[in-house]
């Protein structure tokens, strides 16, 4: 039988999580697929940090070029994170012919292509099923299972911090500062949440999701990202009289192709943004700290893939699945039989987030005053737009009431030029909101 | 470039729905995988016979000998079905070395090991992600995925036909057999469909993922099987007010270490069966034709995988991903890479159903007598079983009227025995209904 040897590079909650793994299921990993996995070196920054596992001292390195450069070392994880440091030990580890598996998506955010050369170029590969979604293995269903569909539109619900604070503030009527707070008290959100709850996070994994599933790597300056900070509780109380659910979605979309040019390369938009889901879908009820990604393609029509996104356990999951194909590919000689990225789109576009179409929900304060919604509504015509609903709830907001407008598919341009002219009217006070709403029809 | 020759027996519903998306993204696939399929002959048993989608004459034969004799096919798919010709047709192939995609989980259930051993020792391989759960690559989940997990519990929704029937049942309060013959007429349903309905379909599909899972063949005769035909509106309706759907379920439990044998190997419990879900779990929202699997598993806690469990286009897709692999396979030259069976686990064994344990939901037809329920309530207390509910629900049904109990964990063999005793009871009339109530705790 063969045996590999795994050296780490990152010892905290996904690394400590993937040494605990293999300490509990290096039997029953071995016996599935007939090769061993022995860890042989733990690079970490201090010896006494806190670790949620504890991890075999005698393992452990303050140098992480021990562990690159041990050439008795087949396997390398990286799971230390960012795109500084990380980045040059993952070159390190491929130049050395090193198979590497990351949990990194910051990075390959960033800087994939040049990382997926790096590994052809030394005939290896780069693993990062536990990039994307934690647990759920979404990187080896598009990649391998969906191999022969189109893939027509991809909605993620990929970070768990912001689902968990959507989650409680649909439950709790609370506000988003509140459970945010909350969230930091319980560790299901960092100290400094910009990452997660301004979308960033979400971004980086969905554009790795549309690289994958339309074969062009997606630049994440490309994305259009908002977070969850401007969400009220009245914004979720209202989706909820009309139906909805508000969730953070990633989203992929197939744009139609351009007119005039022929054969031109697909067109996608990629957008991260709160969005209504009808609480009928499958999404909706995607709740607290678990994410769920929905496909939908060709042949294979809707599909949806859920799980717990983070955590030292789940993505555990995901680094072992990699660990396990990087030992098949070695002990086989195929590095490269399933590689990192496929670039099989010549001239694929982003199109701009102005260009994107989709019904809209429009939250605004004005003025009680006779004559106000008609004046809206003659923009909202005057756009070429149309209404699917106005909806005035009860109860004032100080001098203020909410009113919310749902309308038909119209372009994102024309929607916000109608915003703007709308927060022009003297009526109209404070900031409006103005979010799409996805009826997978 | 490689490319490699497809051979099809069989151009039925999925055969043809796989001609057609070959057609479609061909093109798409060889950019993805690097490799070139193209469809040689396809055998079918009358030229004229109906299909979904045309395929194209030139490539037709009668004779599926062409098929497997033909030494510049490389790839065999078999969509015929059923355990008689099939079989024949599969052997014969591997015995020529070529790589087998079926989606037979008939065949695989009845005579898995001996196709696989044929695979084995021909030096090539059979591939059958299409025969659980349609477009769902729960096979390639199962057994890449989540090779480093232990598989705690698997639920499978993975009969479409059952699904939509009971679906239909909940949102109509209609009765079983009027929507069978409705489901009959949409072709949701076989003119005979006791494959379906009384959950023989269901149980080969979850006996092959409860041997991918544990690593032993699990003999299709160890599975309880219970199908659908016994419900009434009324225990859809009773479910609902308790808070449950009712959905066929197939079932795959880990039961704890026979007493006084150490490192025995694996015990399980595989068993079909209507069963009552919670409504807040995700499963219980899985509706129509859909179908999902949810598997929980260590490290990677709770997941599901949901999507088209049958049909034309879906099943294609799985076909197509099984037709990818061999292809790369056959590249590389590594056949036994991902192997169709591990038999990783010695001694498994299927514990009988009388030893599971589960909450129930037990319904009765009593005489609307003074002293019924203390009677009943005397024999299930006597029997060492505690009740967390009694609902007795408005409204007659002729002489009687219903009960419903709920029970806390029991033992199902002593379930059985109370409810024998109880049935004996004077004033209890007719059949009464037996269903385990899973609280996903
Ligand atoms: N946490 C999750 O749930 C999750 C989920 C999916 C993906 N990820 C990704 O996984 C990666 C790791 O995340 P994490 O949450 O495990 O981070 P973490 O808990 O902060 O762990 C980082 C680890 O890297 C080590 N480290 C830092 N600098 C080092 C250096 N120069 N040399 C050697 N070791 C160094 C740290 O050592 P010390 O232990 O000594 O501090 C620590 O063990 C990130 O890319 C993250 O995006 C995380
Ligand atoms: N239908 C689904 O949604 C679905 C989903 C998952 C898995 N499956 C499985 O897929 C398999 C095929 O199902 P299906 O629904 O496609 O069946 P089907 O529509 O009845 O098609 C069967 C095909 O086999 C051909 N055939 C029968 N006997 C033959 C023979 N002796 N030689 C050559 N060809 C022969 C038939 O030829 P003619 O066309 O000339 O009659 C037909 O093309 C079964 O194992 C089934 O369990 C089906």
């Amino acid at each position: 039988m063969n045996q590999f040897n795994l050296g780490m590079i990152g010892g905290g909650t996904v690394g400590s999580g993937v040494f605990h793994a293999l300490q509990q299921n290096s039997a029953l990993l071995t016996a599935r697929i007939g090769v061993g996995i022995a860890i042989r070196k733990v690079a970490v920054k201090a010896f006494d940090e806190p670790r949620p596992y504890p991890i075999t001292e005698k393992l452990m390195t303050l140098n992480w070029r021990d562990v690159v450069e041990d050439p008795e070392i087949h396997i390398v994880t990286e799971l230390v994170g960012g795109t500084g440091i990380a980045k040059t030990m993952i070159l390190a580890a491929l130049e050395r012919g090193k198979a590497v598996v990351t949990a990194n998506k910051a990075l390959i955010s960033a800087h994939g292509p040049e990382l997926f050369a790096a590994a052809r170029k030394h005939n290896t590969s780069l693993y990062f099923e536990a990039s994307v979604a934690g647990g759920i293995p979404i990187i080896k269903v598009l990649r391998e299972s969906m191999v022969g569909n189109r893939i027509d539109r991809i909605d993620g619900i990929v970070n768990g911090t912001c689902n968990y604070i959507l989650t409680r503030m649909k439950r709790e009527g609370a506000a988003f500062a509140d459970v945010l707070a909350d969230a930091q008290r319980l560790g299901y959100a960092e100290a400094d949440p910009t990452l997660d709850v301004d979308g960033h996070d979400a971004a980086h994994k969905i554009g790795i999701l549309a690289s994958l599933a339309h074969g062009f790597w997606v630049d994440h300056h490309d994305i259009h990202v908002e977070g969850i900070r401007s969400l009220t509780p009245l914004d979720i109380r209202f989706a909820a009289q009309l139906g909805y659910t508000i969730k953070l979605l990633g989203m992929v979309r197939m744009a139609p192709p351009a007119s005039g040019k022929k054969n031109s390369g697909p067109r996608i938009s990629v957008s991260v943004s709160p969005t209504l889901v009808p609480d009928g879908h499958v999404l909706a009820s995607v709740n607290d700290v678990f994410n769920a990604v929905f496909v939908s393609g060709s042949p294979i029509g809707d599909t949806l893939y859920y799980g717990r996104g983070a955590g030292k356990d789940a993505t555990a999951s995901a680094i072992l699945s990699d660990i396990a194909d990087a030992a098949l590919d070695r002990k086989h000689g195929t590095p490269q039989r399933v590689p990192p990225f496929v670039a099989h789109a010549r001239d694929g576009k982003v199109i701009p987030y102005a260009e994107t179409r989709s019904r809209f929900y429009l939250r605004l304060n004005v003025l009680d005053r006779a004559g106000v919604i008609a004046k809206i509504s003659a923009i909202i015509s005057k756009a070429g737009l149309s209404l699917s609903s106005i909806v005035q709830p009860e109860g004032h907001e100080g001098e203020t009431v909410p009113l919310i407008l749902m309308t038909h598919i119209a372009q994102r341009a024309a929607m916000d030029k109608a915003v703007t002219a709308i927060s022009k009217l003297p009526a109209v006070k404070g900031p409006s909101l103005l979010l799409p709403v996805e009826d997978f029809g």
